[in-house]
């Protein structure tokens, strides 16, 4: 865990403070008896702009000297980290660009407009995202913010898991989603840097299996073109995050997509929270028993809750 | 305020303390600036069975003498208050028997079930739920406890609003859904009783508008089987509620069934929130300008986040 330390993890902890909440940690009788573990939720589906990412973009465009900031920053996503990045640009004054493909949502491009970023649209090629964004990096100045292959990134995401460990110090595991591995390593680094007999798990659809493939073969295994609804966790690791996970992370469960559906609608249902598909992997994982962790006092970051809520995965017709 | 009074809802704060959940308050900025005032929302969308009425049914019970507790509580409701009466019946120990239409939908059925009360199924019409009440009673001894013309059930459903006010002290209006008024009026007296400076509204379906017209006529005007898509609040006031709203609530804003179901998407899209139509209709109120509190710090009870994922009234298709 060289290049990500728990010291920089509090770091960005104190530097983002005034900007993100303090999410809540929620609990839920009917899923502890449905799993036979104790449930604790870290609700990141409440922190501004509806997920975790907003911590590593805060902290990232937040750790920018004055006159990089002053050149703005950039980045090619038009998931949740595009919208992050915007917000935290807007808290600081700063111009920020969002590249993204010409056939993006018509409803994320609004989201991110909405807070404030400039988008740049490419064809959708990852040929093309990347050239653009070397333009606009070449023209402007701007830096360029990976939403997870990024130091001060992974350490603002695993500022979630400080403030869960200050509010359930006595967790014996904690389970994240992955995707491309930001959230993931970042909780390694924190929780092991707490306490370390916390013992941390990732988990990723089943139809997505590369941070587990990666984990057992000892070396990064892309996923090619995943097929999953939990749309935020398509992407693969990154040497920086296989790197941390290699050392923090204890093995990676795995959830089918009926698992993921079911695990969404029961959060709603049950728990009464708005989450997206990707944060109800960790508990799908441990309903589907790919994670066994009866008996043990589990939590479990609620990665988001930017879902389309006209066509949630378990809705009728929807 | 006769009937009901500060004390008796301190009162039963202090009973049902080990039973209920404290449920969190939020915030969202993106509705406070929809409505242009400081939002804070009472969640008893978090409350266990899913709503408010777990107060009030578990006040009532546990206010019961050993004696009358033993020969068991009934009510006639397929709604909120028969899963939260067989609750807090289960908890103390006691038998509790809910009568049902025979056309209730099956699963209010099984959620009552689930909670560990009998059901004694009737005819679906009011003379006929109300002769097998009162057989039950006459049989068993059973204590009948009804959803809101109850002075024990008014007082718990207050104690959200003492929660509310430790909180956050400096609300200056409160607003809670109306129905039957047992929310409302145990509301009114919590406010009024802690600082009588906070002014208390109600809000209500247009489409199911007997509150207002009787607050506004002196005298109840009961509904006559109204439709609206907030089934939690087809019912009318009882003498009880009416006299304490009366005397403790402002007005009665109104709200639209397209306000409805716009007001709950935007809870679970801005707020992340799962909550019932119900619950929805005071920040539709607001947003519909109904009731105009711009610039003020406005409290709103969520009543309840018991709703059928498969019927979401905002999802297409749904």
């Amino acid at each position: 865990m060289a290049a990500v330390t728990i010291d920089l993890v509090a770091q960005a902890g104190e530097r983002i403070r005034r900007f993100v909440h303090r999410t809540p940690v929620m609990t839920c009788r009917s899923l502890n008896e449905m799993t036979g573990a104790r449930l604790f939720f870290k609700c990141e589906n409440f922190q501004k702009t509806g997920s975790f990412k907003f911590r590593g973009a805060c902290n990232a465009v937040f750790s920018l000297s004055e006159e990089a900031a002053r050149r703005g920053v950039v980045t090619h996503s038009s998931g949740n980290h595009a919208q992050a990045l915007a917000l935290a640009a807007r808290l600081r004054g700063i111009p920020a660009t969002v590249v993204m493909p010409s056939d993006a949502p018509r409803v994320k491009v609004a989201a991110v407009r909405g807070y404030g970023a400039s988008i740049r649209f490419c064809e959708p090629t990852l040929a093309d995202r990347e050239a653009t964004a070397l333009e606009i990096i070449e023209t402007t100045g701007a830096t360029f913010i990976h939403p997870y292959d990024d130091v001060r990134v992974v350490a603002g995401q695993g500022t979630a898991t400080l403030e869960f460990l200050q509010e359930v110090p006595d967790l014996d595991v904690i389970v994240a989603p992955v995707g491309g591995g930001g959230l993931l390593s970042g909780t390694a680094v924190a929780a092991k840097g707490t306490d370390p007999r916390v013992v941390v798990y990732g988990a990723e659809p089943a139809a997505a299996d590369d941070a587990r493939r990666s984990l057992h073969e000892g070396q990064i295994v892309p996923s090619e073109n995943p097929v999953t609804i939990a749309d935020g966790l398509r992407t693969s690791l990154s040497s920086l995050t296989f790197a941390i996970i290699r050392e923090g992370v204890e093995d990676i469960g795995l959830a089918s997509e009926e698992g993921i559906a079911e695990g969404t609608r029961l959060l709603f249902e049950r728990a009464k929270l708005v989450v997206e598909p990707s944060a109800a992997v960790p508990l799908a994982a441990l309903l589907e028993g790919s994670l066994d962790l009866k008996g043990a006092r589990v939590g479990i970051i609620l990665s988001g809750g930017n879902v389309d809520l006209s066509r949630l995965p378990f809705a009728r017709g929807g």
